[in-house]
């Protein structure tokens, strides 16, 4: 009884008034049944505090890996608030889990051309993160084969989907990707461009208001063995903003429906909102902390001066 | 005192022996304070009990997310148990975590030539995974090449690292790579190699007993604009075996020191211990669950009939 008292029931003060055995008895056995359930409490809350710690510490080194993952993939990413060409180009991008399978490039291929292109790999997370690896490097390859002229891919948008279309296939993976890529000439005022069953469709708003998204589809790169792609072209004879964005963007916006989701984009940006900045103000990306999926968006803004016609490269 | 007595106390037989108003107030007093402690202990409880369940969900999500990616990632390994041109050669690879910064491949570039090459991503994890994207993708399209006659790169050791380390920097990921690459022609039966900085070095027996690390050294691959690498021959005039380790499979081997594990591992390799199985098997690999380093090796045993020398391809 001693150490029943001693393990947690010490501080009642037990005062049995008579020497009746039962009762005594009675008040001993509920002691030491209180004193089994305090043990087995204890136990209980020893363990979930164990689990507790095992569980943190088994998070914390899977989160220290893919947060070394994350550092790794967004050396890949091009700098933000280029000026190319008279282009000023900006981008942004928010993983849902630490590594993304959205990714983009944009890049000069010649003196008045700039390629931009925006991809999103099946799924999200690690698995997705790889081929961005292979996008990346495929992306350099090119632009080097055309600095030494052994190929001019990388000046045709088709040829550009096909050439990942075949790497994808090659290494492997298992993975597809959609991706639009668009290639303006500030000299001839236009954009080509092929859609690789990429969703969204970019915007594309002139100053003076008019904005629509771009008209065009193809097939998704990395499933078939020799698809082919169509190349469009829109004349840029304004200033223009061009918004690119990946599916991820139509799951943070409120409206239900995709038509309407995709209304609410257009408006948006028709309205003004086609910085990263003021597109992350106005859909409150910041403040998301749990993406269902990742969210890609590059921004292309004309700084063509409006009066003539020649790019202010 | 009633709703004490539910809460918790009411299995307490109280019987205060007079009306000492003290005695009484303390006794209340203390069951009151036992129940706000037990409800403390229950919130507590509770919280652990959520926090526990928070933990778990996120921790399945980011192992479901590695998961994925580790299969993805054992999609890009060769297959096992492959005979080329009368070698027989096949591999194991354990990631510490799901994914892996080991990685290897081995394949025909002529009728009578294979290449096998282990490669040790610094790091471990998502990060150094991204590396092996890179060197499968690499690796198929210098065979590619050699096929369409584009270049033969592939066919010398010293090219091969020289690829990797350029193509490792171009795509800026930060990161280096060990690098072993072997080729073995079995019509002039010699072994032509490049050291990109591996370690351990290749175990190199012989039918009969001898058995040995291959010498030489290099540079790590990723690191400088223009390394050279020097290529090392031997001779191969018996039936072989060549068994390829990443690093982390010192750390399984208990001895302390670094010259204490090699020679155990040479010990083992001389016992004749050269297949996946017999390693596995000798050093307990099935049973370990929590490797500090990616575990990665290749066996490659020569069929040659003894007697004549002749490929029994």
């Amino acid at each position: 009884m001693v150490s029943a008292l001693r393990a947690g029931a010490a501080d009642f003060v037990l005062k049995p008034c008579n020497d009746d055995k039962g009762a005594l008895d009675d008040v001993i056995g509920k002691l030491f049944d209180r004193v089994r359930v305090n043990r087995l409490n204890q136990l209980y809350r020893q363990e979930l505090e164990e689990a507790n710690r095992d569980l943190r510490d088994g998070i914390a080194e899977l989160r220290a890996d893919q947060r070394a993952g994350r550092k790794v993939q967004l050396r890949m990413l091009p700098e933000h608030e280029q000026v190319m060409s008279g282009l000023h180009v900006d981008h942004m991008i928010k993983p849902s889990l630490y590594l993304s399978g959205d990714f983009l490039d944009y890049f000069r291929i010649s003196d008045d051309k700039v390629l931009v292109y925006i991809a999103d790999v099946s799924g999200h997370g690690a698995s997705s993160a790889f081929v961005t690896v292979l996008l990346k490097n495929l992306t350099n390859r090119l632009q080097r084969n055309l600095r030494r002229g052994s190929s001019e891919d990388i000046l045709y948008p088709d040829r550009f989907l096909e050439r990942i279309n075949s790497e994808l296939l090659d290494t492997g993976l298992g993975k597809h990707v959609t991706v639009f890529v668009g290639i303006i000439s500030l000299s001839e005022r236009k954009l080509n461009y092929a859609v690789g069953a990429h969703f969204p469709m970019p915007i594309l708003s002139f100053e003076g208001g008019e904005a629509a998204f771009l008209e065009g589809s193809g097939l998704p790169v990395g499933l078939f063995e020799t698809p082919e792609w169509e190349v469009y072209e829109v004349p840029l004879n304004k200033p223009f903003h061009l918004t690119l964005f990946s599916d991820g963007i139509l799951e943070v916006i409120r409206e239900k429906g995709l038509d309407e989701k995709e209304r609410t984009l257009l408006e948006l940006v028709s309205g003004g909102r086609h910085t990263i900045a003021s597109l992350n103000e106005a859909l409150h990306l910041e403040q998301i902390t749990e993406l269902p999926d990742d969210i890609a968006i590059v921004s292309v803004t004309d700084t063509m001066n409006g009066s003539d016609n020649t790019p202010s490269n």
